[in-house]
């Protein structure tokens, strides 16, 4: 069950039917997990921003750096051109470079790609360390590609799956999880959906309740043992069109969202937010025949809901990764024990924090 | 009373002596409130990151902007050479220039500064115009250097005063707050402390409370008439001895301080964090004889207890702002009232979110 | 006569027909010349966009930051936003706080802006300190404002007028320059036009001869005495249909131009360029019944040509405000030479870079 | 025979004792040249900042964007922390995984890297597929590692070599240039030492002389056909004190000399600068006992003769690149041209821009 299926609210908007990134239309979501061995907690996650050949029809983008110490590849570009022509992809930290082969592959070979020579691959990482011989890098392009293989829309699997397979978020298991909004018609109707690797410290809090105090398992506590590093990769979508300029806006956002569920960007944490419009209208095609293209873009008056709509769904898609991730056993007969749901419903019955238990 | 005095406790660290900026060894704050006639709300608030001759010593400091929908005076300069040189001050919107001048006055004609024929002014603003009469343009230069003239150590007036005299904070009376904390010795026992000029909007959490929710007060609430815009100035200080780029790190940091009370930083919104450090063997001499500065710097590794520091004091400030700003009348008559400490006491109460009451 | 009138052709593409950011259709200059005393050398020159009301039709913007040793205001809201909303100003160091309140002043009684209560003004800055009594911050509200009075198109005059009155350019007098190139029709026949306030150093190079080494007059000649500090203030205009994002791009090519005259982007130099579009279809109005706006816009792939015609303009407006400058006499009786116009162009036909002469 | 060679003198300063990169203490260079059937074209250049174990000793580095449409790697976590932690490694475009595989396995099995974790492989690239079969991917990790294994010190080999066997520039082959500049005593006595992979365009400037427009073989000439797109990757390296701020505004100005070659950073250009200091004492230690580090680093006011030699070194390094690629037949049967040195040296004799020929 998810946090919301316990009756935990997370702010004040509705969310999409799926509550999730597939919620805005066209997203597609596909996970390849690697739990073999004792060894082996790892895998893939891709987001495709829609089901067409992404790198002819490139979609606005934005990159925002929460706290730059990680991999993410393909930032310059999105962040000069403002848009992303792959699939969106997450893994481990030391398999960026075989999933950028991945994707460059995959790329160069789809239909009328033949003669495309330059591909900005968006590859972004957690390091699962912990739980996952990361050294041994087990992820093949092949991985990769069934990932990407696997998208679809409808609902995602959250917890430990996907790139979420070995990651732990404030001492807790973590993984993949995903959350959505929807805007009320009156400020244009629109979706944002958010998934979320989550691989990070803090001090916990659910929907505002200190649950990593009551838990006596947080960063920082008297024993100064646990570490809050990590890191957190965002992915942003919506189906709003708003341009490279105020994705980025929107991008910044979920960093709020993060900073509810007690993230602190702690100095080894690798937090990036990946933002990009689904809007048909936007498409930047790869050629054209014309030389300018005519684009239909909202105001910047108009981008605060789409901000609270981020921080919302970033804030429950956290929250809904802790839920969802089960109890890991991996490297060196380590063990990352699940979120003690239990536990933590009834310390939200007692802040008066849950509708219903 | 602060909200601390409520048993309100927010966070896991302990605060400094004064729960305020200027426990930060050296840090003054200077308040010059406008309260006038029907219509004049506003005012400057001086921080001084010590009491000498800042040009000639200058600190090492950096500028983060969350919002940019703002004037902040000075951040191009802060940003290429890593340091401050003049008092930091916070006013109105439309008061900028004249403040900048009343810096550069201030500055020229300090004793060793006969020379000197450039000077960044740090200066920043929110827009009090809904109480105040912004358009008037009352603040003067004097006024400037009354706040510089009057700054001091020990415990800091909050609320409607200075720069926060006109100002509105998630539809309450908001204000100068301000928050500090204390690091454990064995993370090296650095003291971070926080000061805000609370202008902004969303939906307010009061120690991880939906208080905003609870009083049905907030943006985007069926009527959607609440606007979320405004502004949030955040002046971080810190002994610990720490550069521009570590700096600036920490100023990150600060917004997700705001994002714990609710904050979206929504798109009019102008959230700028100016970060500096008063480690005295960082001083940055004017002139000087030799070539090379030595300096003992704290390592990257060493940094994420001062974010949780910085995010801690900062979501404390804002909720001090509220807590010490009193229901003030102002430009046409309108109104806005105090936060209803008590309803929220017994609010925060019900969530089990205060320790006594 | 300009550089042009000797027969030295700059780059490979065409002027406009005044050779001036003025060939930007709408783009008006207006300078203030302030030349009294023995000791006031200074002034204000004021760019504006367009004839209109520039708060109620914003037009889209970028600020670049070449070296960010300077105090320009009105950055991070340019960046945040993406438009500009007022004059552009250019004045001394020491009287941008005056500027700012002359441009405010300026926007809350021009006609329709009665309720505005938030103005960004974008004013920027060199240091004349050297000829001018910069101390005596001489320009006053009234000068700002004559300055935008008098902005008019056409013909622009350079050298040592408005803003440029006391600047040094390698070390002879700078001041004032402008020049702009018209695209051929097959990349749009789109103008750009650029202005620069030149006070800065290197080693003059002119068409791509080393006159400063010729006349062994440079940065880090054996004496090492002349200083390269000063700053160069660079505004550029177009036609094109370009968004903040292209314009911002634009905007860091002027650096290229400003190295093809030998610019080294000292430490002290403050070197920034503000880009603008004045396509009528891109303007930003201040308020709109509808929360969208439809634009036409040039793609990434169109950028080159405007790219190539930013440094072209930039380059040669450099050169012309040091043709036009005259030898000034100002501050402690100093005088900064002209720069000599003769022994150049008979350096410039030694090394075949000149026409005819 | 290299520029200076023949009595070309680009600037004003002095060159290193090899007029390369590897004029600054400790650095090394080692290329692996592709260059097999009709169609591989390619290669890998490595440049190691010292020769230790450079993740266990980091080295203080920068990284600035030129023009971002390139997939350079690693930025974001050198921005963030300030340093470098492996080998700089060039290339393709398509073979920026291959190489992160690779930097990365090599790092692993380093000793003393037993437990190491994570690994930011800075990788660079240009795209060389007009000569090369960029599509097949030729490059192996072997090929990386191979060029990390032959960096040595002392005169580097230029030109069609390594991550330059199949590049263009302004039309002509292009390839690697290195040169150095070694400043005077007065000002530090440092050594300044850049290496550049040249694929881009514009309008060829040799020492100012119009070469490209004399040959009539330019970016926008009659028949605005040559394209201006490629890409230039610049690596600076300087023994001076400097963090990773100045070392940033170092990177900034690597840009400026580029201009001075006539290169105008197009759309299409991924242009980048990646710049580090090998003053031993501010290496960067992966483990400390102690919390601090204790670093002398230059002022401020002590940065513009390094600016200064980073845009000679710079300038000369992509002419450098330009004299020694000879021409290249590859791919489809296309050959490019070298740039023909007999009649440049003709038109730099004519322009009186040479001293012996």
């Amino acid at each position: 069950k998810r946090a919301r299926d316990y009756g935990i609210q997370i702010g004040v908007l509705s969310t999409g039917a799926h509550n999730a990134i597939t919620d805005v239309a066209g997203v597609q979501v596909g996970h390849q997990t690697l739990n073999s061995s004792n060894h082996i907690r790892t895998g893939v996650t891709a987001i495709l921003p829609h089901s067409g050949n992404i790198f002819q029809q490139k979609v606005p983008a934005a990159v925002y750096v929460g706290n730059g110490f990680g991999k993410l590849a393909g930032t310059t570009q999105v962040q000069e051109l403002g848009n992303i022509e792959t699939p969106v992809i997450l893994t481990n930290t030391l398999s960026i470079g075989t999933a950028m082969n991945a994707v460059v592959g995959y790329t160069l070979q789809q239909p009328g790609n033949e003669t495309v020579q330059s591909v900005n691959a968006v590859v972004g990482e957690t390091n699962d360390g912990y739980l996952n011989d990361i050294r041994g890098r087990h992820v093949t392009e092949a991985d990769v590609v069934k990932a990407i293989a696997q998208a679809a829309g409808g609902p995602v699997a959250e917890g430990a799956v996907g790139a979420g397979t070995g990651t732990v978020c404030f001492g807790f298991k973590g993984g993949i999880g995903t959350s959505s909004r929807l805007l009320p018609e009156q400020v244009g109707g629109y979706t944002v959906g958010v998934l979320v690797q989550t691989n990070f410290g803090g001090v916990l809090q659910v929907n505002g309740v200190p649950v990593g105090k009551e838990l006596n398992h947080y960063y920082m506590n008297q024993e100064l043992k646990d570490s809050a590093d990590g890191s957190c990769m965002i992915v942003v979508a919506t189906d709003a069109p708003v341009d490279a300029r105020n994705l980025e806006r929107m991008a910044k956002r979920a960093m709020l969202g993060l900073a509810k569920t007690g993230g602190i960007a702690s100095n080894g944490s690798g937090d990036y937010v990946i933002a990009f419009s689904t809007a048909t209208t936007l498409r930047v095609p790869y050629t054209s025949e014309v030389k300018t293209e005519t684009v239909t873009l909202l105001r910047n008056d108009e981008m605060s809901p789409l901000f609270m709509a981020v921080i919302e769904a970033t804030e429950e898609a956290i929250i809904n990764s802790l839920f969802a991730a089960e109890t890991t056993t991996g490297k060196e007969n380590r063990t990352v024990e699940a979120l003690p749901v239990k536990k933590v419903l009834s310390i939200l019955k007692k802040h008066n924090a849950i509708e219903r238990y």
